[in-house]
Order: structure tokens, then C-alpha cells, then sequence
């Protein structure tokens, strides 16, 4: 659905031309004609139909798209919300407010070992950690690739964890399957639409980040680009966005996460640690987000931070995990959740 | 304080001429001569100075300013933190989060009596309403004035409550003093230095919100203008700043809040309304502020949104702000705090 | 003129209330049922009218405001183009871009007089320089005042040139008068709606500088504020936005140029000093907004930058300005202008 | 090399911690000890090296890095500038300014052929055209890939054009390479830094646009991939980022035009098409990129716009770009340039 306002001033040729385009897309089009004004709606929802094109028609002076681009990704479609369950009976989307936790990157099995020991005991259901690392330097640490990988398995069977881990590119995916349960899709790739369709015929649930410049209909349409596939199992991610303030690494958009949960029926999580990219802000934002409605957090922890190979700034030390979550099962119940 | 970082090829005439400059200002420069770099760094903190001065001087790779461009608004001035004391015996920046409620505009004795013993009886501390209404358009509603400032005073003294109302003029401070008990500056002010200056003689207490593209820095830079005539009872206030996202009026920077906690002694507020600009999305951000450290929250509400006569959409209804302090009452315990 | 877009699942009873909201604003309502959605086109223009109150009714999916909410602003009410002509022959908003330039601040008599001097030589009409310094820190200096204007008409008169220089306060205004050809707003009081609406009841000129955060629409709705007191003697400026790239001090918004040009019949310039904030970008700058069709520009000269109280960084040497204009003169002809 | 700054307060081991890790990466440390307050300079250039781990150590006021984090993408590794040479003689980055143009996407052998005889006709060296198209949609048209290259490469050889086209995967860039002239990375890949690093291996030169949300440095820091791969054959392309501003798609950052010519030696192209979206608005921004000193011009024309699959509304008519040029060939010499 669509409306064409036109031009105070626009001639009745004009309008004709601006209706024989809608019909030719595939619109029914209802006139209204003010005293000074010709409103256009165009009723139905053709395949190719791009609102822009109208709003330079001659003697147009603005076009809106009514009905939302995307479809599958709409609250109305699943009204009660989407649950994505895992093997052990981990479930993201339901009452319980999920933790993932670990290091940026796996950097040895010792330190991988220790990471899943502390966030299991801090309370994390999730593994995280980084095997392919796309870094904006060429010349930074560039992950353990497939090893990596191996290592995160290993460690999270011995700990109780689920697996969540990057994924890059579209060859990866398969070899991945195996070792993880839950693929992350980074910020950067959130509009790799060619990886973002592959994922969706896979059958390993995906958690999709945020773009670091996605406005929050961008990220239902990439989500539409998953569940088109036929996958089902996807968790949306807020990781903060790029403003003109720089204290913070980004700002995190806490707002965003009601908005999708009204939007979408997906699960909503939340990564505090690359929204504010600072140790000691993590744990107010992931309060936040917690109060805000979100489903889960992802966050970065390490053993020892400050021997981090990358993104040790932001990483929480495993006693401030500890307190955080403390916190959060103290909060949890008050907006009606709780943690496990 | 302040570095500078000369070029690979900057000759020794270059260095020479930024140190000459340096010493000008009021500095002592310290040199470091690298194999193929140099570097002075500036100790001492000189009235006049602009780091991009330097920045563009011949031979000159960047500058940095090190020390913060402001002095009485650092957390190093009053570690302990400000607590701004009110005749009632109500405190912000203490323990408790303090509650401020009203409608947007005062509109009639009727709307704005209605508005106090609703926001009273919800739990809010102060009564809020616009007297003077800065509107984008000239056409929109534009306050009604000195009237509007004694009916608030009128009802809150009935309701037991304090009053915090907009300032924007100078000449509006003076006739402003005997209804108030907060003079607030919104937004399109923050960078008002001349009303600023004056409400740094003032005596009456300020709550002065973060500007729409304000850097955290900007705001304790203005915050110092205030500081710096004598008034040291300053709330500041995060009321969303402007970004690519337009789904929300604004994007509330909740990171703001554990931020100036950590760079100045003065209170933070939240203000959810403007913050986001949309009813239902209120109670979430406000939980949300809490438990990233807010010391309390500005919050629109209307006894009947539907009819206000400005910012209707973002203004809760009574019965939503009851239950969301009941969830605040909750949640404060969390963090530390409680709520009145 | 407005629309409402209702939800897919709307009752019959929310349709009938934005209709009734709608109607008792003063609109006519013209209904299209489609087969899954309805829609509502509201004719009129009622005087208090926000968009966004019905955004948030129950039952609406979505509404758009389809007149612009500024009149006399708007291109249609003078399709030619509004042009403001100064005592002694200038016109800005006719064939010829106009170059005005000075210093930041009025700093002393033999400062501003070789300024002048400078500017004329170099083909400048107007003489710029601050008299009132609005600073971020309070410990900058903040400009000579009264003693500043009268020094810049002297010097003016002594060159041929006109003065420009920032308003910052109503109380500045009338005592302004004397001194000036025509008032600066700063981007800082793009949104000072009562300073604007003073000097829509003036009768000199007035260059109003977009707002650092202001959207296009907000530079239109201000401009109707000086319009709406009678004030038709303005011209519009572009300086700068703030986004997150902080390499350049604000980003230039050229494309702001002719967007204006389309929606308003105001003359409009571009301050590319403040726009990048770095003296060697001004040049390609400045040639950049003359080719997207600025009718002006408006750029900092300092006779010795390196020693400029304030900006000094973005102050072009006064060669630089000549080797500038004299580039400029070669490239209006190509856009069918040209430099006096 | 980097500098911390240590804090007023900061106590004697705090400044041995900070000292011992700087030498653990490899820096030599300078020590300034001021009355109070104690600045470590790191002299040396490490491997692995994040200057915010040192922002979150304790006792540190703020790290800064002093040398850029690129190194064959910086204007002194070839101070002359590089030159991207094609079979048939066409040179960017030298003095002349090379127009691409053609539709966004290959939609069929009459068109392409047609877009191809319009654009060399115009007078530009490149025919542009997209073979595989990222949507934002997955319910829009996707492009005709292979089919669509070689459509491309007939109707360019037959024009006297080369050609130009975006890739998206890894795997696309082995079949694209028989077929094109430049590999185009799209702004959604500027930070895919895999596939930026098979094009480093790859002998094809590139043209890589500046992301949406990128900075100046983040661009560089994506150069430096595909250079240090070995393939010199770079050029970069503003086109738009994303603020607030909504009136147009983006914001064409012309002044990032010349702030890259600073720093780097690679040539640096404009995309106005994209930057802003609008039709009418490309040519305007066309000529301010070239005033600012852009290398070239990327820009999307279709024979029959309203008719597009896709962007129709930011392409240009035939006659539009035409005239164009022609403004355009009067113009360069302006700014020393000429166009072929």
C-alpha cells in the first residue's frame, strides 16, 4: 500500500501519469481530490516497488510506503513471539533472560578452558568467542580460524555451554556447523545479503547483530532475508550504534530494544560491551537493557584482560560477570523474567 | 596540559616555531626526539589556548589537549558528589531517585491542579510544566506565560510539591523566582553561554539538559559556565541526542549517565519523554536510566494525553506512571537506591 | 493536509475516533477501505496540529503530515526568488555570489581595520567579526562588545564594505542597529524562537546559520519565524552538520545548497570556515558550495591567523582568500553566476 | 608510537604498570614528569597495539595514538601520488577527471547497449552497471549475474568503454575477472575483510566507496588491506554517509575529498548518484566534487529512469548527463584539471 501526495500546483496530466505508473506496478489507486491538493492511494502490494521513484515523478510532492517492506519479520505474524530452543533446554525469547559470555577471541585452549569455567559459574549459558576476527587493521591478530573452533566445542561440552560464535563468510558455514549451536552474524555483515541467505537454509539457529549505521527497519529486512530462507531460529542483536559522540566506542540504542519487540516477534538481545567499548560501562548497560526488555546479553569476558589479543578494554574481569549477574537476577524480576 | 606530534619530516625550524608558540601561551615544553619523530608536550594550563591552533601549524602531525577544558564541574573537584537540597526536604543526587511529573504545557487551572495531585499521588517529588513554550513552528501553541508560572506554583503548594519549569530568556529569570523551585534549560539552550552566565548568580537551583548534538564534554563545559558564577546546585539531565535512527524522536544515550557519573560530581537525570517521544516507550527507558545510575527522572504526563495541547504523544497517562514507579520502587533496590 | 494509515487489524470503532480527532481539528476526512486496510486523508490546514499525536492513537499504523508546517518559507510563495539588496548596491540572491570575510573576533582597531582592508582588497562585500563571542568554555575570551560594533562600522565605512555580525541576545539587538548592515544568528540560536521572533519586527537584514543538528525542514520552520513578524530581508546558511567523522570539525552538508534552493525562495550561502574548521579545506570548500549554487559565502580571514584570539585555525591567510576568489571568479560563469 | 597521560592522581606504581606493559609491546618509553602530572611517550611501532587498553588501565587520564595505524595507504609512502592506468590509456589520478556512468543495474542486452551509447556519447570513459545487486530487500530484484557480465564487457567493447561492476563475494571475483576493468566494492563491503584481501591478490584494479558509517581513517585502515596484498591499482569513493538528515539518502561528505587527497596518496572518486538520491540534486553535487578536487565521477544514468528495475530515482536522464559534462569540461580548468 502507498500514497502519492501531489503538488498544490500539479496539472491533471500529472496526475494521470503518476496513476498509470501505480496500476502498472500492480495498484489499485482511490482519489481524493482537495481544494487544492490531489492525494493518490494505492492499494495492493506489488513485488518491485520502490517508493523513491514517486517522489520524483513530476508534479509529485511526496510519496509514503504504507504497508512495512518486509513480512515474515512482522509482530503480526507470529503475535505470541518466536522462542528459539536449544539442545540442553536453553530457550531465548522466553521468560528467562539468557546469558552469553567469554573472550573477543579464542587464543589458546588454557585460556578458552578457563573462560567457559567462569562464565559457566557466573551464571552463562552461552560460550562466546571470536575463531575468524575480522579486525579494521590488516596487521592485527586475525583469529585461530578452524582450531579455533574445535577448541570452543571442547571446552563448552566440558562446561555445560552452548556455542555462539562469528561467522564470515559463506564458505565458513558449513564448517562451522559441526562445533557451534548458534551462528553470530557481526554488524559488519548484517547486510551481507548473499550470507544472510545462506544462512537462512541452514539449520543452526543465527543471532544477527545490528549494523553499526542499521536503522531498525534496515535490520527487519536482513532478519526477512534469514526467515525467507525458511530459518526460523533467529535472535536479533542491539550492539549500539555510530553517533557523533565519541566517549563511548558507540552508543547503545537501549530504545531499539522495545521498538523490535513491538515490531518483530523475534527475540531481542542486547551486547553492552561493544555498545560502549569500556570495561566499567558494561555492567549499567546490561542493567539497562535488561530493564529495557531485553532477552539476553552478550557480553565479553576475559581471564585476564589486560593480556587480551583483542578487545581487552571492554572486556569485564570474571568477578565483575559474577556481580553483574548477582544484579540481574535481582532485576529480572521486576519487568517480569528472570535469570536462570 | 597538552602534546604535540610533529611529523616524520618536520624540520628542526618547525619544532622550533610550535615550542616558540607553546611558551607564548604559557607552557613548558618537555621534548622527546624519537628516531624518526618528535614530540613536546606542554605542562602547565594557560588561559587562552586552542588545541586546533596547533594542529594546523606547519610541520605539526596532531595536538592533544590533556587536560579537561573544564575545572569546577570535574569529579576530582567534589569526589564525594553534589547533592542538590530542596526547601521540602527532597534531595537529589542522595540515595533516592527523585520523581519529576506534569504535563508539558500548562494549559488551564483545571489541566494543570489535575496534573499535581495526579503526579503527587503516582509518587513524584516535583511538578513540571512549560509556562514558556519554545515551538518549532510559530503557528503551535506558545505558553501562557507569567500566568502559567503562578498556577503552578498555586498547585503545587496545594499538592505538596516542588516546581521545575523552563527558562529561556534572561529577562524571564528574574519574574521566574518567586514560583519556582528548579529553573530548567532545555535543550536549544544548553549552549545559551549568556543565560547560562546568569544562571550562575542565580540562587535558585538549575537542571540544565544535555543539548541535542552536545557532546558529554559540551556539557560540562557549559555546565562550568554555570559552576563558575556560584551556583553549585546543578542538575544535569540526558534527554536523547539526534542520530540517523527516526523511529524514536530522539536516541536516549543511556551510557551518558555512567559516564558523567564517572567525569563530573553532579546529578544526572533522565528525561524519557523527550528521550524518545513516544508514550509507550516511556516506562521502559525510564527503567532503564535507573538502572544505569540515574538520580532521577523528568517525565511528561497528561490527565488526558489525547487533549494536550503539545508533546500529547510522549506524554504518559496517570495510570501508566503509577505503575511505572511501582516498578521503579522494585528496581531501585537493585542498583543501590530507592525511590520516595 | 494529513493521512492516517490504520492498522491491518484496526475495529471500525479506532477509525471512527481518528476520524472524530481528526474533524474536531478542523479537517475534512476522506475514507479509502481497502481490503485489508483503511485509509484516512484529512483536507485542511487547522492551526494546532501535531503529526505525531496520531501516530501513537490505537489503531493507526502510521501518519504523515502532507503540507508543509511553513508558508511564507516555502518557494511557492515567491516562485522567483527573493533577493536582499543592501545600501549600497549589493544583492545577495541575484546573479552575483557575494563574499563576505573577517576575522573571528573584533580583537583591536588596528586588527580589524587591516582585516578590512584585507577583505576588500581581495574582493569582499562584507566585513565579518565577531563583537560577541558566544565560547564553549567560559574561560575563552568572549569579545570586545559595543566598542567591537563601533570599530567594525568605522573600518567598514573607511573600505567600502558592509558589516555582518552575530546577534546573540534580544537586549543586543536595538543597540545593534546603528552599527550593522546585517545580523548574524549563530547556529547556536537557530532555535531561539524569541530572538527570532524580535528580529522578524527589524528591519535590517538578518543571516540566519543552520542549526549544528537542525534538519532542513527545522532551517524552514526558523526562517518562518522572522518571515512571520515581517522580517522578508533573509538569507539562509549552511555551516556545517555534526556527524560522527571527526576529522573535519562538522561535516558541510553541500547538498543542503540546492535541496534549499528547491523547497525555499530564500538566498542561500555556505560558511565553509566553520563548516571544516581547518584553514587548507576552506578553499576547495568554498569553490565546492559556489558550484552547488551558493549565493554566497561567508569565510574567516585573519591578517596573522597564528595569532588570532579565537578560530584561528580556520582563518584563511589573506593570500590564500585573494587566490580563492580569484578561482571562484573563473567558476560562477560555469553555474551562471559570477564574483563583483 | 602512542602517549598516555597519566591522572593528577595517579600514584607511582600505576605509572610503572603503565610503563612495564608499553614495554611489553615493544615501546621504548619517554618519561615527562610534570608538577602533577606524569606523560609517557612510546617510541617504536608494535605489532599488535589497541591504544584503548591503555584508556581503561588504572591511573590513566587518556591514551593517544601518535602514527596513523595504515602505512601504504599514507600520502608519504608515495608523495607524488598514484595513478591507475587502463589498457586503452584512460588514467585516474592524474589529470584528468573520468566520468563513469550507467544504470545501476543490467537488465537486458537493449538497455545496457543503450545506457553504453548514451554514456560514451556524453563523454564517459567507463560504463558502470550492476551484475549482482544487494538489496535490502529479498523481495526486490537481485540482478542478472554472469549473463549480466557479459553483457557488459559486448556492449563496452563495442562503445569504446570499460567496465566497471560491483563484487560481493569472494567467489565472484575469479569468473568476474575476463569481463571487467575494475572491481567495484560496494560501501556494505568496505570493512568485508576477507574479500578485501583476495582483491589484494587479485591484478584487477579496484575502486573500494567509503562505507555508510565509515571514517576517513576506517577507509584507510580498508585500503591498507587490498594494498598490502600487493595490488597498488587502487582508487577511493566518497559517496554519502548517513546523519540524521533524511531529506536526501545520505550526505555526500565533499569534504572528505580533500581531507584523502591529504593523507593518501590514492585517487579519490565521487558517487553523487548514491550520495544523494535524488535526481536533480547529482549534477550540483557533481560539479562541488569536482571543485573540491575529486579524480573522477561515478555516476548512474539510465536511458529511461522511470523505467529502472532499480535506483531509477537517482538516475540521471541522457540529457542530463550530458549537459552535465559539458559544465563539467568548463569547470575542471578551474581547478587545473580538464575533462577528456
Amino acid at each position: 500500500m502507498m500514497i502519492v501526495a501531489m503538488q498544490d500546483q500539479a496539472t491533471e496530466k500529472q496526475v494521470q501519469d503518476v496513476i498509470e505508473r501505480m496500476v502498472e506496478l500492480g495498484f489499485n489507486v482511490h482519489r481524493t481530490t482537495g481544494s487544492n491538493q490531489t492525494i493518490l492511494a494505492g492499494v495492493g502490494t506489488p513485488a518491485h516497488f520502490d517508493v523513491v521513484e514517486f517522489k520524483v515523478l513530476h508534479g509529485v510532492h511526496d510519496a509514503y510506503r504504507i504497508s512495512a517492506p518486509y513480512k515474515l519479520a512482522g509482530r503480526s505474524f507470529r503475535p505470541e513471539g518466536t522462542q528459539v530452543a536449544f539442545p540442553n533446554g536453553v530457550v531465548v525469547g522466553g521468560q528467562e533472560v539468557v546469558i552469553m559470555a567469554g573472550p573477543c577471541s579464542v587464543e589458546s585452549r588454557e585460556q578458552i578452558l578457563l573462560s567457559a569455567k567462569l562464565a559457566a559459574a557466573a551464571g552463562a549459558k552461552f560460550l562466546r568467542g571470536g575463531a575468524y576476527k575480522p579486525r579494521s587493521s590488516p596487521y592485527s591478530f586475525q583469529g585461530m580460524g578452524v582450531e579455533g573452533l574445535k577448541l570452543l566445542r571442547e571446552v563448552a561440552d566440558q562446561t555445560g555451554l552452548l556455542v555462539v560464535t562469528e561467522v564470515m563468510e559463506i564458505s565458513q558455514i558449513e564448517p562451522m556447523v559441526p562445533y557451534i549451536d548458534l551462528f553470530q552474524v557481526g554488524a559488519r555483515n548484517m547486510q551481507n545479503f548473499n550470507l544472510l541467505r545462506e544462512l537462512g537454509h541452514a539449520r543452526t539457529p543465527v543471532l544477527m547483530k545490528r549494523g553499526i549505521a542499521a536503522t531498525i527497519e534496515e535490520v527487519l529486512l536482513s532478519a526477512e532475508y534469514i526467515l525467507s530462507g525458511g530459518n526460523y531460529d533467529l535472535i536479533l542483536c542491539e550492539r549500539g550504534i555510530r553517533t557523533y559522540e565519541t566517549y563511548t566506542r558507540n552508543t547503545m540504542d537501549i530504545s531499539a530494544i522495545p521498538v523490535l519487540h513491538k515490531l518483530t516477534h523475534l527475540p531481542v538481545m542486547a551486547d553492552p560491551s561493544h555498545g560502549v567499548g569500556i570495561r566499567d560501562l558494561v555492567p549499567p548497560l546490561a542493567l539497562a537493557a535488561v530493564a529495557a526488555g531485553a532477552d539476553g546479553l552478550l557480553m565479553e569476558m576475559h581471564p585476564d584482560p589486560n593480556k587480551a589479543m583483542s578487545d581487552g578494554a571492554q572486556s569485564l574481569y570474571p568477578e565483575q560477570l559474577t556481580k553483574l549477574v548477582a544484579q540481574l537476577r535481582l532485576l529480572a524480576p521486576v519487568v517480569g523474567r528472570k535469570v536462570a
